[in-house]
């Protein structure tokens, strides 16, 4: 490729939402360009690194036995109802209908549309298992992109579906494509944290991210130092430790407490510590229930906990004038005990405990009106919950589950994530079983296996760059080799197009800066492209009997190297 | 790949609709699966044919100097409304908005987003000629899908545009992508014929369409034996012989005429040649105006030619009440004499007029009144038009324009598509232009260039086949080879596996079936599939010293090659 004839060229500006070095670098380096919020151009450059990203990931999916194909990505909006996920999925999912009236949502991923796929065919026990995937392209209704190609509103991802007559043969395929991932990222120079997540709305019990340490990132999870547990903050689980739970239970109290509505008002009024509080948080969900989370003082509730607990895939804060009306409590004030005989006529109420409040005794909090606090509160005793469970947030410095290594927090970007689906999808649809060796019709057991490619992309832009532009490494380079010409000797002009001419024609990638520009200029924006390795022919170079070598990365010198030798060295760095 | 592993396998039946010979075999051999009207699964096997394809259309583009890149499909309808396309492109076109009001059309081709691209930059002569292209889904909210591939509502289209200086220089790159894609076809294994067609809602003054001839084609042509020209039906010209355009004028005669409606009606009743008649249709456009097309009667209107002379995007018959109420005319007796006496206040009307009307004097025809005609009608004393065009329709057997050679009608599926785009967009959408050597802007000469991909593969599906199944050409076949083993001797298994593990890992494409399947159903697999060359390991291969070796195209006899010869075979084969 001649620098000349190329679109786009690098830009000085910068985009003025640009916080991210990534989004910053591919708009300069002329990679990217915004069409409209959360929706981008590939230019040249760009579409080059997303199409050598796909080719990694493919090779390795292939090599794992998975096979490409393709689906529309106008999905009959019928088959989002068959699994309700029109409506977990929320505002996320954009919808359209044709002019016969057809009604189609437009896939953010493609779990029924592979179900219903394969569903068309009589499968066999014999044909399982399979893994079909695809590079397609996916869409979300962000209410707020941000970061260049990090959060984006329309993006390629490749999607993997497998199909298993039970979860032992799942579990083998789970191990393969968590395996494919670590080599897919290895190739692609990313250093992956495996991390337990949550599986939003995507359906199946359990599931991990592949997550790159960034600030730039959005996943926040928690960790131990050896590394053997991690977790996202949404599924974390940790040792909640005893504190007072062999203590005699006293005898309930009613006490006047006119005080802030904060935990911290609670704890100075009553001169007690905050573990001993109860803390009381109430939500509605998607269906009109109201959850009141029930947890020790010293916790926050975690909604997305929260959210399995009670099966909702919504929940907001209630107002404070639902509080007053619908439960007949008091914000600031509310308290499990009691809080049933206060309920407006038809308002449904579910109260979740966090496991916490087992490790107290003796707790204190409010009584469901104003200023009025209650002593001496024991579950079991006073009040007794609906549901009893884990929906607690951890924190750095927490201990780990089993109470022995502390946590830490950490931030990174989610570039992959591998889903066990179980009977989820194929419970809801009807006719997605294959045929047993008895004849029978059996459910598959699933697992699904996604990549953000334009993610995978800004990722690797925003670890490897300097304070002179993008850094790539040698397997995702649009180009190896960014060659220049410097200065307008006839020989030096001459020699380049020779070198391009050759080069290109054994394989080489070569970008050529055959632009009429000063040499600060082209050595500039070879840095912002950062290809891995720089040519230089200059009159200077062709005086000390050849090219001028400078690798991209790192603590690199220009050397001299004779045109002869060229090729020789040329293979050896490529093949390296 | 093995078959026992592949997804999704052979099958009996056939889509109800299926009347396309292609249709019927990318279903059975299972290529493809409807997902819902006109929007199709590529299963594993047809996502290899269309990545091949994809492929080679990407190699000659890149060798004649292109460049890919990648635009999001959901284009702003701000840019579809700054050409007033998200009218011309009528309700093809799907819109959608997002949950923040932002509108959206679903990208049927995509000029408006590699404009509004290119105009984020700021271009100067230097950088010019540039021709950026994309492999992208494409919508169209077709009312009819039909032939399987052929027609759908979603498909996968390689786009180009390309952008120049002046019409000189864009001529260089029409004739380069002209060239681009006979290489393209040839590789493909399609022959090409190239006709003149219509520009559509795509804009332009000329474009080419690449077609393959087929019964199964919808583009109908017309072409000299000696194929020098070819033209589609909307656009093809020729020759008007004159009748009697010498011949004195009569005094214009109304007569009464109790007659039926029809042309054949007037000809009986009157006793005269048909083309002396006047043939009298009337239209109404987008805009509500009624447009009377007037022709020699034995002639055809042209649609497209009159929509292009009234500048229309839209055109539909009016009504026998709207030609009565609004024209005060009488169907079956409409002329353009006098008829503005009769219009409604606020009616407008154009009368366009084919240029056959001056090749005869003294016609006959209706009077605008039931049961009356006028006789020696003569344009220019009698009436006049507002415009006078070619509107005709070109027929089989009609010569060419230059009155020498006659034309023959064809049939065929449109491949791909060239056009000229001049300044029609960069004109329309303001800052499309480039800073010129004087550092005055000046809008972009443009072309685009498109290719889809799936209907070529529909195509090449439709030519190649035989009754047995699919006989793919050896570039674009999923795989070179079909190797099955025939029978559970363990020594023939052992060979077979050696043999796909050995020629799999030497680069040859290879499709195993493995299945402990009846020798016939394996063969009738191989052939329904279409792989280029069957490869079977039998007991009696084995005996005879080696693998049975048949190609897939017409007459190739089986016969025994020596193991130790294979693989020299095969890369003779596979290269040549």
């Amino acid at each position: 490729m001649r620098y000349s004839k190329l679109f786009a060229k690098t830009q000085k500006e910068v985009p003025s939402d640009a916080s991210l070095i990534s989004h910053k670098l591919l708009h300069q380096a002329g990679y990217i360009r915004e069409s409209n919020a959360g929706r981008y151009f590939f230019l040249p450059l760009g579409n080059r690194v997303q199409n050598k990203i796909i080719n990694v990931v493919r090779e390795e999916m292939d090599a794992a036995g998975a096979q490409e194909m393709l689906a529309p990505v106008l999905h009959p909006l019928s088959l989002w109802q068959e699994t309700n996920r029109d409506n977990s999925a929320g505002f996320e999912l954009m919808k359209i209908e044709d002019r016969r009236g057809a009604a189609f949502a437009l896939g953010g991923t493609a779990e029924e549309m592979f179900v219903d796929v394969v569903r068309k065919f009589q499968i066999s026990y014999k044909d399982l298992p399979f893994n079909i995937y695809q590079f397609s392209l996916k869409f979300r209704d962000e209410m707020r992109a941000r970061g260049g190609l990090l959060r984006v509103r329309e993006f390629i991802m490749k999607d993997a579906y497998s199909f298993h007559t039970n979860e032992e043969d799942f579990k083998l395929e789970y191990k393969k494509m968590w395996d494919a991932y670590v080599r897919i990222f290895e190739k692609l120079g990313l250093k992956c944290v495996v991390v337990e997540s949550d599986n939003g709305y995507i359906g199946g019990d359990y599931c991990h991210e592949f997550v790159v340490v960034s600030e730039a990132g959005e996943s926040r999870f928690l960790m131990t130092e050896d590394g053997e547990y991690a977790a996202h903050e949404d599924v974390a689980k940790f040792y909640k430790e005893d504190k007072n739970s062999s203590d005699d239970e006293l005898d309930l109290e009613e006490v006047d407490a006119v005080r802030g509505n904060t935990m911290e008002d609670g704890v100075k009024f009553h001169n007690l510590p905050l573990w001993q509080q109860i803390k009381d948080v109430v939500f509605v969900d998607d269906k009109g229930r109201y959850i009141l989370a029930v947890i020790r003082g010293d916790f926050d509730v975690n909604e997305v906990k929260l959210k399995h607990a009670v099966d909702a895939y919504d929940l907001r804060p209630a107002h404070d004038e639902e509080i007053r009306s619908d439960l007949g409590s008091e914000p600031g004030f509310i308290s499990p005990v009691g809080i049933r005989n206060g309920l407006k006529d038809g308002v449904e109420l579910v109260i979740v405990g966090d496991t916490s409040l087992r490790t107290v005794k003796n707790a204190y909090g409010g009584a469901n009106a104003k200023n009025v606090d209650l002593l001496n509160v024991n579950i079991g005793r006073d009040y007794n919950v609906d549901i009893e469970a884990d929906i607690a947030m951890a924190e750095a410095g927490f201990l780990d589950e089993a109470g022995k290594r502390p946590l830490n927090e950490d931030k990174g970007i989610e570039v992959g994530n591998i889903f066990q689906l179980g009977y989820h999808y194929s419970n809801k649809m009807s006719g997605a079983s294959f045929v047993d060796d008895t004849g029978m019709g059996q459910p598959f057991y699933m697992g699904c296996y996604g990549i953000g490619i334009g993610r995978t992309m800004a990722t690797i832009a925003e670890v490897f760059n300097d304070e002179n532009g993008l850094v790539w490494p040698k397997n995702v380079a649009p180009f190896h080799v960014y060659l220049a010409s410097v200065g307008n000797d006839e020989e030096v002009i001459a020699k380049a197009d020779e070198l391009y001419k050759n080069l290109t024609a054994s394989g080489v990638e070569v970008f050529y800066d055959d632009r009429d520009e000063r040499p600060g200029s082209k050595f500039k924006d070879a840095d912002l492209m950062g290809m891995p390795l720089r040519l230089v022919v200059s009159s200077r170079s062709l005086e000390a009997g050849g090219v001028e070598w400078k690798l991209r990365s790192a603590g690199s010198e220009p050397e001299i190297v004779a045109l002869s030798e060229l090729e020789t060295k040329l293979a050896d760095f490529l093949a390296n």
